[in-house]
């Protein structure tokens, strides 16, 4: 058994598929795996696993509306599985058409359990904290959390729901309402032809890909654009110049100055870019992330070839049944879209 | 063969496994088909006949929210499938958080398909037409036709799903847009517990419930609450007492001072009531459709009777998988939320 294992361990340190496969790897970007059980098992939460009943009560919650002030913002809507995990504005919009005040831009939700922190400002470590607090913020769902607890209890279908999902004697509180939205945000895994590549299939990626994705490692972006995510770590913004459009907004990262990296997994997806969703196309991002991070400057045509690796980043969505979501009663509070 | 026809045609006239059958099929109510290839048939489009390219190509329209203006907006905002197929606030939000300028309340999509007519005021005259309306109103999703043709064209995500859909000669209007969304709305139809029991399992409704359907039908409500919609025809609103709520929101219907009756097919999902959604609860609505529409008095005990009856009025709603919505291009025209 130990014999099988350290050959296992040898096979992935010594033997690649290809050259650039182990550039890759050591340079420390990491596939997610093919085999399904070992994606859950390291998505999971171990202080509160996952099983079906949760995620399906986490998916009810995700799109539900009635959670909001008004009834009419879900998770959902600044963070859309339809179009890459995000709403596609440069500053998110919420209750009463408010505007991120900080002219913040809405990152996606796929793959945001591999992030080291969530948030621009990596504030709350993991996607069961995180979920707190758009749902409270003014500008955002606006609501309290008397009326997130009052909506859902309010419902029979989501207390059995909760019920199904946690033993019969739930309480049903804030803190696991929002840990539900967190635990299914964490199965939103996107798979890719990357990842493929990575793990042996050499056809899985385009020699242009290839290409791209050397270019990528040779630039350095592999500097922050690591691990399964190709990024979700904090990191110093402006090391070797200022950000073209720093005036965006008053965003200045956390107490150190420090951002999250975005992921770059599904990129082709979710413009704009940049934490004020300022830069428009990936081009202008590549460059000025060489400019302005690097220190170095992305010719048009490296940029275009690491915009091609990025084709191969856009990863397979796990199919989301759209959830019907339960009756409400006499009890459950009114809407207040003002 | 003929001999069989007329004999089945004698079964269903003739043989009612029920009393309270016979008289809820001689008031005019009408079963949705339990056989789905009828339904289909009954839902179809002769002009335009359905196919599931055309229905999955619908499908992503109806929750594209880049059509409108701000990207942000789709069919799904106002009429959620998740929730009945409606908002659930009095006056429908829309662009800039614009509430509808006449206070009007989001009629469900589910069934509409059953309706007569399209709007509160009836003006048109099937899903394809109504869905050219809300995309470009103002107070709406407060897109040009432009808008819309050149966003859907500029991603070959949809150009394919529309030769799939219509052949490879397509070419992408707005009236082929918003026609396919109306398609796709066709099949949103939600067969119920009332169904089986009007097709002779006399099981499918508790004994509560039939009470309920006694009352219903002997206070004269299939008056206008009639057919597969229970519902559906343009009617002369308030011909024995002034609505409660007349004041709120200036709508009075069509030239003639008619409205379109709601359907009553899962009504519980479908708070608040009237054309204005002035009415939170179904009691006060029941009571006051007495006074104004039949003039009679409804009591608390009738009123909770036929509310009763309403639950066997919740349909099974279609799987929907969410869609995945085609990638943006280079030309896909910006998104303004102003």
């Amino acid at each position: 058994m130990i014999k099988l294992l350290v050959l296992g361990s040898l096979a992935v340190s010594s033997v690649f598929a290809s050259p650039l496969m182990k550039q890759a790897r050591e340079a420390g970007l990491v596939p997610i795996p093919s085999d399904k059980h070992k994606v859950r098992k390291l998505v999971d939460n171990p202080k509160n696993p996952l099983n079906n009943a949760k995620i399906r009560l986490g998916k009810m919650l995700y799109f539900e509306p009635r959670i909001s002030k008004s009834g009419l913002i879900s998770c959902n809507t600044c963070h859309n599985l339809g179009t890459g995990g995000v709403d596609g504005v440069a500053a998110a919009i919420g209750h009463k058409w408010t505007a991120n005040p900080h002219h913040l831009n809405s990152p996606t939700v796929y793959n945001a359990v591999f992030f080291d922190a969530q948030f621009w400002d990596g504030r709350d470590p993991d996607l069961e904290k995180q979920a707190q607090g758009p749902i409270l913020a003014g500008p955002e769902m606006a609501a309290t959390k008397e009326h997130v607890v009052k909506t859902v209890t309010s419902m029979p279908g989501y207390v059995d729901a909760f019920k199904k999902a946690y033993g019969k004697d739930v309480k049903i509180t804030y803190e696991n309402i929002t840990a539900t939205i967190g635990l299914f945000e964490r199965t939103l895994v996107t798979p890719s032809a990357f990842d493929a590549f990575m793990q042996g299939n050499t056809k899985a990626m385009s020699k242009e890909e290839q290409e791209g994705l050397k270019t990528f490692i040779d630039k350095g972006c592999t500097t922050c654009h690591t691990g399964i995510a190709l990024g979700g770590s904090m990191q110093a913004f402006g090391i070797t110049g200022t950000y073209k459009y720093a005036d965006v907004g008053d965003f200045k990262g956390d107490k150190n100055g420090l951002v999250k990296t975005p992921t770059l997994r599904n990129i082709n997806e979710t413009a704009p870019y940049f934490h004020n969703g300022a830069v428009v196309t990936l081009k202008e991002a590549i460059v000025e992330m060489g400019r302005i991070q690097l220190g170095i400057e992305i010719t048009d045509k490296e940029a275009a070839s690491i915009e091609t690796f990025f084709n191969a980043l856009e990863g397979k969505k796990p199919e989301i049944v759209y959830p019907q979501l339960p009756n409400p009663t006499a009890s459950t509070p009114a809407k207040n879209v003002n």
